[in-house]
């Protein structure tokens, strides 16, 4: 049994602050924990004998023990409750506010001290805890009509902020991207993304892991566990915000190892085999590749891509998005080059970007792509199906392309009913697709670490 | 009457190439000709006497005349058919490929001679010509089930590129964003973006002009034609596509007043009240911002920010976009600080980004707008609606301020049924709804010019 079992998939859980009513947040956390079947669930309520029906503990005292316990209740209470959950539990989420956050770093630091002497860890406060969707925990404050869960996958995903964590459950939702777990853990005064990266390297559901950062405690640590990912082959994409911000560019600070300045934290994520994000649509872009493709940035040989394209205007932005990113399209070798003006048309564009102009067959995709596999690291398509020549049978030569390669393949196309059935083929074949062209090159820019 | 009236709003159209199948580029433009109901249509086809019910010409010397030909033949045939066009028309679209583009330069000289002795002015070739929602032409080659076409609004659109077209037509459909116009000028023989900016500064219908540029033939006309939409009042965002690769960096280096590099050309456009966008999600969002939005990039006072959020990381993200873009977010006023922490809970943020916390309640965001209006140039604005104190209220708060304001005002919001409902209120009073918060900080960069 793993450290954050109980955590993560709690056989039992002690509820604090439990609610009858789906108004108050008490009451939407012991909905959110009944989905989860085999939980034996012990509500505490000083009134109700049950909650939605669901027998209750009058108070702390009358629980036998549970894997977890999630305390909601005002701030100044929890330290107190902390105390009564001593020899009862190990793990406790603090779903409250009003600590550091608010200006009560007081509180903050007497529950630090009170779990610590009591020998529970903490996550929180301040936070929603976990959203789990191997064991099926849920411990949310959101309701799942406002924010909608990710179904089940590969991705593990830790944030700091609540607001990102709802903006990433919805774009993960509407895309479809699954994920294994997710933890939010808030003003972070006990567990925190490290211990979240060691318990993805071990867990078996999880393939690739993203992360929001605000702050980091602790540098030395935080490369460490991000090295227990890189160890079990398993990438980590960071978004690390606060990078305008004078106040927020001391992260690293009192490491002592690593200076303060963004661009030092930058060179050296690199330096550990992990990815960065500028943004959270980039985020949630790369987190969607990494799910879909097959290819893994840890094993990424280098970085020279090809981007094979039918339109023109859609190659050129391509090229400047990996411009930007300092990324060169190397030209092709002349030997395949002659080759390739054997087998197709004079008029296609013979460089890289490859243009197979609006005159495209499908077939012709699957012509360059055979003849300039080996000499390339990662494959952007673009495939704009508004011209005659691109069908739906482009679907079974690009998933025909991507079953034989370990080498990263991202697709760039509309989205009429053609590009949607192509879009599918793709998906189904390892191939993520995004909706344009910088989108997609970032992407692979992610794939190939 | 204008000069390109007779391009954008012709009352007869010739059609040299026309077909009677919707397998052939010429049957395609004849359906969608077919569309504009005023239209005088004379389709050219040797073989046919009537296309789709419409009576056919044999050859063109039988055509009486008409405001404009389109012409889909081989390119050899180009030149020759100008020829025949001389007298019977002051415009032709020259859909043909096989051109500049496909190393024939000689053929497209060649058609530029004789068009300009022909006294016929030429879009083209290599191009898809106009599509125009005001009179309701339509001469693309493209079926509307493969791209589909944008609703009436005030965007007007050139592109260079047709994947760029097909791409952004895609995005506004899907967004609702409408256009006044867009001209696709592909290989740009004759008629190129500075004669539609000049077209574009005399249309009522057109608010605002966005462009995608991969070169740039004539810096100063290109400057000029710009300065007449500004003269107008209507701003100009430009994606200028190339800018990672040196043979592009050249575009205006034969006018002799400008140099050739990505950085002189964008301080450039800024210093003639031209927006940049840097990429093709940020030139669609863009338009979307000017359509929606109320301000107007060219009359704004300045470029301070406020960001109001209930989400703490949500308005880092934001900072850090604006950050990106050298853009400051001063902080309050002391005294409007003061007064607002009279009215407001102590445990919010009173800085910039403001942060009202999960414990917002809608009239929140309207005290701190009221208060800090005055101060501040534009507003972004973050609601996360997870939380119980966002409602379907916060539409009226909002409208209620974007309406009393010529000052931008842009909206990140989720996609639940709350969200939509406060996005759709939004939008109706001029405010745009993005579905991340570093693209709704770029749209308001873009409102502030």
């Amino acid at each position: 049994m793993k450290v954050l079992d109980n955590l993560f998939a709690p056989r039992s859980v002690c509820l604090v602050g439990a609610s009858h009513s789906e108004d108050k947040l008490g009451g939407v956390v012991l909905k959110n924990l009944l989905g989860k079947r085999d939980l034996k669930i012990y509500p505490v309520n000083p009134v109700y004998d049950s909650l939605m029906g669901v027998p209750a503990l009058r108070e702390i005292s009358a629980l036998p023990g549970a894997d977890l316990a999630i305390i909601i209740r005002p701030a100044p209470e929890v330290s107190g409750i902390l105390k009564e959950l001593k020899g009862k539990t190990r793990f406790a989420i603090i779903v409250s506010a009003g600590f550091s956050e608010a200006g009560h770093d007081d509180l903050q630091q007497e529950v630090k001290k009170t779990a610590a002497s009591a020998g529970i860890q903490i996550l929180g406060p301040n936070c929603m805890g976990i959203y789990n969707t191997g064991s099926g925990l849920d411990t949310f404050i959101l309701p799942s009509d406002r924010v909608p869960r990710p179904k089940r996958g590969n991705i593990g995903f830790t944030t700091q902020s609540g607001a990102v964590l709802s903006l990433i459950f919805e774009y993960f939702h509407a895309s479809g991207t699954g994920i294994s777990a997710a933890a939010h853990y808030g003003n972070a005064a006990g567990l925190d993304e490290c211990d979240f990266y060691s318990y993805f390297a071990g867990d078996k559901n999880t393939k690739a892991v993203i992360s929001y950062l605000e702050s980091i405690r602790d540098g030395r640590r935080f490369l460490e566990s991000a090295g227990k990912l890189a160890a079990e082959g398993k990438p980590l994409l960071v978004l690390k915000a606060g990078k305008g911000h004078a106040g927020q560019s001391a992260a690293f600070s009192h490491t002592g190892r690593l200076a303060g300045s963004y661009g030092v934290f930058s060179s050296v994520l690199r330096q550990f085999g992990i990815t960065e994000a500028m943004d959270l649509e980039e985020l949630a872009d790369g987190a969607r590749g990494l799910s879909v493709s097959k290819a893994n940035p840890l094993k990424a040989a280098g970085r020279k891509i090809l981007v094979l394209t039918n339109g023109g205007g859609a190659g050129v932005l391509a090229a400047d998005e990996f411009a930007r990113r300092g990324i060169e399209l190397p030209p092709l070798p002349a030997e395949s080059e002659r080759l390739l003006r054997e087998k197709l048309p004079d008029f296609y564009g013979f460089g890289n970007p490859f243009d197979l102009t609006a005159q495209v067959r499908d077939e012709d995709y699957g012509i360059v792509l055979d003849e300039l596999h080996p000499h390339y690291d990662g494959f952007l398509i673009i495939a704009l199906s508004a011209v005659r020549g691109v069908t739906e049978g482009l679907a079974g030569i690009l998933a025909a392309f991507s079953l034989h390669t370990v080498k990263p393949v991202v697709l760039h196309i509309g989205t009429d009913p053609v590009a949607g059935t192509i879009a599918a083929g793709a998906e189904a074949a390892g191939i993520p697709v995004f909706s344009t062209p910088e989108r997609a090159a970032k992407v692979l820019g992610v794939l190939l670490g």
